[in-house]
């Protein structure tokens, strides 16, 4: 006997070979699925369990997989606008030290965090101040989580020291280590903002513990001469020369790689994190997602956060991975849907390191998925079901969302949080938030 | 005594000044805009009607003008994927053959102008190949449409000959010259598919009735190297060169353009109608918009076919036409939320001919306004309602939409056509669109 079936849908897989189930029914137990077959097939008549859902004219795919994230930053969304990335910073960076506490981290956590899972994301890889408030948030919303230490060595929120952070990071590390929901990784700023030295103590705690290892990498060209400036080599030569790239490096943004840096990263194993609106938003540049993938670097898929790129949804930024290549090289052939869809969901999974559990709808993987409603009127007609993810889906077609095998969204509403207490806390605390830039 | 109080919002009227009324109340009598007072000011409390609406918490604005667009062709939403321009035209028209007849074509109008409607979009400027139907469905969905006779030499749908054109254009000016609700226009398909004779054949008539002439010009670079082979000439110089510039001429795409025809464009006041999605999925290009404002171009947006970009999403084609240009420019300043405001906005209603109605709340224009809720996850918080509008705003945040002082969409939903029986129909015809190109 199963916990639950889900029937009668359309069933996008995102497994290695793009299976569709039409008419299919799916069976979870303790969490996991334990079988998706047709419908009308032996083996489908014979699933019984004590739920079942029919969700006739729906379609069902994994969970998606948000790379890159900032979730607190969504207190400040819309806050500072009309400046390139560095000059932006500095702003960013003074309303965030006005207004970041513990208490006020949680908030914008699940309000970004929140953002995420109603539009169908059920793991996000987030880089914060405050990282057990952001763990706090996922489990509140129940929602699968990476975050970890961050590194940074200028002044930044809390005043804390690098000694402070590395051993907020170990904590964090051994803590979570075991955990199937919280996946723990050390997250340092960026190379324009941690020294090689301390780019490389978190990197030594990320390897002792087989962890993932995050940072913002080639994001403006500014940046580039930056690092030029400092140490004679550009970014991603500069990462290397300190031995941090690899399998499990995830490096946000890379818009300014030249062909020998993306022979690097391929060569390496070097995941690259996406984040197309934030990198137009910011004037930072458009990344070249073909180039990478042509050379092989596994492509996932970021946000950011919603105080570079305005919200947090992940089928925009599908669609922007998708569709900038073709706009900029002038072919319409470049970057297709199959590998698009396969950044948001098993790519991201890859990436984590949780290829096993996550990314796709197959038998003894985690239950994480999403029922999305084909009724819209954008939605119809529909020829490919995969075209129709990345180029027609919107973000208020996600109905229900579960995460091990438990439903975390209902009807596009987080039941888990009190969200209009949420929106209404957020609400009170916009005024502070926009004196702290008067 | 007036016919509607709308109460207890935040008004953006997009007027030339990008006035704000914040906890304002508007008049409406005989669908036209009596007045637009602070709720709390003398004036504004002596307002009274025979209807109030309080809609406490939300955003009031006009309703968006889509200045190119195809509706019909939603019913092929993803039929053709993959193809530079050229070569997906092939396929369109033996797709637009064998399955539009009259009947069809308006079901496709009714299924692309809901679309657009219930995204709050209240005019459409649309070039099809039955205007007759693509007007049936507008009248039906209660919308404003611009629309008249097509020009094309290939073999068009239904085989008509340029004598069937003209005669259908000129019938099609005369019926409607004097509506509020439709803008009769002349709508060649382009100089690459038109003979420059035909093209002032269109443009004579459009001459004589003062009304609009629209058009494809420049929309990639195989259409450069046409046109340039054919009339040693590129696209908007051979334009110029037979006089279909100027304040009535609305060209849509405008990508491959130079310095020198940005000026003739910004010299003769003609309209370019900006379509990011369009041009980024068919591999046309990025229009250089940046330069085109800075040179006095009014331009105005649209958002194609879905045949071309999926959906029919203003809100998407707002924010691209604000992002595109910083991330090509890598400038964060270039491009501002007020300038792509108002090219959704009163932009689209100056190139109509239709500034004196539309295009803003202000007294005595036509009551075309649409009511957003803030109250979604994404739209918290909100620092500045013209930022959020276009950054932020999703098509599911509008709940109401009234033209004319009537309202069309409540809560969502188109309210004067069956929709549930529309996608139906659809969904019925869907096997043999797709059979036509197998």
């Amino acid at each position: 006997m199963h916990d639950l079936l889900i029937k009668d849908a359309l069933f996008v897989t995102c497994d290695q070979n793009h299976k569709i189930v039409y008419d299919g029914i799916m069976a979870v137990k303790n969490g996991r699925i334990t079988a998706l077959e047709q419908s009308e097939s032996d083996a489908g008549r014979q699933l019984k369990a004590h739920q079942t859902l029919s969700v006739k004219g729906r379609l069902v795919m994994p969970g998606l997989i948000n790379t890159h994230c900032h979730a607190g930053d969504s207190l400040f969304r819309g806050l500072v606008e009309g400046l390139t990335l560095e000059s932006w910073l500095g702003q960013v960076w003074i309303a965030e030290k006005a207004i970041l506490t513990k208490e006020t981290t949680y908030l914008g956590s699940v309000l970004g965090l929140a953002e995420n899972l109603v539009a169908g994301v059920t793991t996000v890889m987030d880089m914060f101040w405050y990282p057990n408030e952001t763990v706090r948030a996922a489990n509140d919303l129940g929602m699968r989580l990476s975050t970890g230490g961050i590194f940074f060595d200028l002044p930044g929120i809390g005043d804390r020291l690098h000694l402070n952070y590395i051993k907020e990071a170990e904590t964090f590390m051994a803590t979570h280590q075991e955990s199937e929901s919280i996946f723990p990784a050390i997250l340092p700023h960026g190379s324009y903002t941690v020294s090689p030295k301390h780019l490389e103590d978190g990197k030594a705690i990320s390897d002792r513990y087989g962890a993932l290892f995050s940072t913002h990498a080639a994001e403006t060209q500014a940046e580039q001469a930056d690092i030029l400036n400092r140490y004679g080599k550009s970014v991603i030569r500069h990462l290397q020369a300190h031995d941090l790239l690899g399998p499990r490096s995830i490096l946000a943004h890379c818009v300014h790689v030249d062909t020998t840096e993306i022979k690097m990263m391929a060569d390496s194993g070097t995941i690259v994190a996406h984040n197309p609106m934030s990198n137009l938003k910011l004037g930072s540049g458009i990344a070249p997602v073909s180039e990478m993938l042509e050379a092989g670097i596994k492509i996932t898929l970021g946000t950011d956060g919603a105080i570079s790129g305005n919200d947090l949804d992940m089928w925009l930024t599908m669609r922007l991975a998708a569709s900038l290549p073709k706009g900029v090289m002038m072919r319409a052939d470049v970057v297709t849907a199959k590998q698009v869809l396969h950044m948001a969901t098993l790519n991201g999974a890859e990436a984590l390191g949780q290829s096993k559990n996550l990314g796709s709808l197959e038998p003894s993987k985690a239950a994480d998925f999403i029922v999305l409603d084909l009724n819209s009127i954008h939605a119809v007609p529909m020829f490919d079901a995969i075209t129709h993810l990345v180029y027609s889906t919107s973000k208020s077609d996600v109905c229900d969302v579960f995460v091990d095998g438990k439903q975390v969204v209902h009807d596009g509403k987080a039941i888990k949080v009190n969200m209009d207490q949420t929106l209404e806390n957020v609400r009170t605390l916009a005024p502070s938030i926009k004196a702290s830039l008067e």
